[in-house]
């Protein structure tokens, strides 16, 4: 749950002078995005999602996210649209934060994954990833490969907090993903944070995808790679092989994957799951106390890295 | 920012199946409300406020609360009105809690108080009381002169931990507020939390009050006292004596004010100051390590309470 800054009435009534979006009805702070503030915004105009912000996006790269999501949108994808103010531009400040309004998205994340839902996601990821080619810009991916080590440094001398040995699996697995991750395959623009409470489902539809301040470029399997990490295993640890399955299925329907992406999926998949094992490690260590949002876990993230280490083809992930 | 109960996707869906308000187009977690579980909902029919209790919260005052909002809502207050079920029933259950649906209500609460608020506050407060008459349930205050002792009890030892010498202040003050209590006032249905963001505004009208689950039966003239606490004082501790002289000029547009009332106002002020102080103390120390809700500042309710302690006569509230 997340509002750090708070918007007065009168700031936002001034802010939306800036708009053709007519009066302000309503505005609630909601609970969605750990990142940024996020307000739910409805106008006379209609409904939109208001975003400040926070420290932990840096401002220039604000830019690269707005015209990406535009441009996602204007291909088709169900992605938040920026709203441009009468001058034109999206990207604005409110309450001394970047700000900026995006088009709101139905739907409800969903909790219980099923085989229907990684299917829809297969084919909406390949979407974004075929749309994303004729994107322009360009961001490095500061919590890839090149990103881990410096990730792993800050946390070396406390992992045993979170479990006995920890530093020393990381520092193995990190040797390993340094001289294993593949130099050579095809890049673009990837989200990087596919979870599920970033993808909306309205009836079997999926209605949209959100939270794009990860995006970057990057390897497109890697992705791929991210999402089998985050919608394909069950809470017991078990690695749903159907739900894989269905994803990659759908994908391929609407991009094919290189026979050196698909090998390389289980090393990428190894390396998804020590990105976000080492940021929940992070911010598992150095968590204010009394933060509004609760750490997730990072042995969740251990057990899936131990699964991926056991793959040695493909096919384990229930491709044909 | 509080939700506390995550309502999944399939829950929300098969819960909305008992009533008629077709399908879930959005839900989304509030941060508004700090005892309960709050979310947006949007459904083919409109927008709604779902709530779920929680535990501090007692189930057997819900029907209490629903039945008070929409009796007033019926007599013209601007208020949330419950939404019944298809069976008629209002007050049902959502993830092993009590849960409800009520009307959505536009506007924004005010950050920055000015007379002009005050003003309308005084009405609809004033509105509050007269409609409240009428209504045939009864709710002890148990954040009244009776709950005090009990709740200074818990904080006694630990109290000079937010300032040395609390304690023999508070108990000092609670000597004086049992000896001196009005006897007989007015009685009907108080707010007994009408704080700025428990109302909103639209333009300059007063466009709703939310948060009734602490009304209960009690002096009239106490919620008018806890009124003058929660939107008379400035940031800097200083009273406002215009905001008051507004709010209390409204008020007696609706409703007059007998002599013992008037009379009664700095005592009143002072138990409603003693009342906020003191839940305020009891949640900073012992708010968890962690929670989502930072405790409020129990001190800010110390200044206020011995700003009361000077006021001899009610004129000095501005009374004519």
């Amino acid at each position: 749950m997340a509002v750090y800054t708070e918007v007065s009435d009168e700031d936002l009534a001034a802010f939306l002078t800036q708009y053709d979006l007519g009066a302000v009805i309503a505005c609630k702070g909601i609970a969605e995005g750990v990142e940024n503030s996020n307000y739910l915004l409805q106008t006379e105009r209609g409904t939109y999602i208001l975003t400040l912000y926070e420290k932990r996006v840096a401002r220039e790269d604000l830019p690269f996210f707005l015209a990406l999501m535009e441009h996602l949108a204007r291909a088709g994808l169900a992605c938040p649209t920026p709203v441009h103010a009468k001058d034109g531009f999206a990207l604005r400040e409110l309450c001394g934060r970047p700000a900026a309004i995006v088009s709101f998205l139905k739907g409800l994340w969903p909790r219980r994954i099923e085989p229907r839902h990684t299917a829809r996601l297969g084919e909406a990821l390949a979407g974004l990833h075929v749309a994303g080619l004729s994107f322009a810009l360009r961001r490095e991916n500061a919590l890839g490969l090149g990103g881990w080590q410096a990730l792993f440094k800050a946390c070396e001398t406390r992992a045993h907090e979170v479990r006995p040995g920890l530093a020393q699996e990381l520092a193995a697995e990190l040797s390993h993903l340094e001289a294993h991750w593949p130099k050579a395959l095809p890049e673009g623009v990837i989200h990087a944070d596919l979870f599920p409470d970033n993808v909306f489902f309205f009836g079997d539809e999926l209605s949209g995808i959100i939270d794009f301040y990860f995006a970057c470029t990057d390897f497109l399997a890697y992705d791929i790679a991210i999402c089998l990490n985050a919608w394909c295993f069950e809470t017991d640890g078990s690695f749903n092989v159907t739900k894989a399955r269905t994803l990659l299925a759908n994908y391929r329907k609407r991009r094919s994957l290189s026979a050196d992406e698909l090998a390389a999926l289980p090393i990428l998949a190894r390396g998804g799951a020590l990105r976000f094992l080492l940021t929940r490690l992070y911010d598992w260590l150095n968590h204010p106390a009394g933060a509004f949002v609760k750490p997730k876990d990072p042995l969740e993230y251990l057990h899936k890295l131990r699964f991926h280490q056991g793959i040695t083809r493909p096919s384990e992930y229930g491709l044909a």
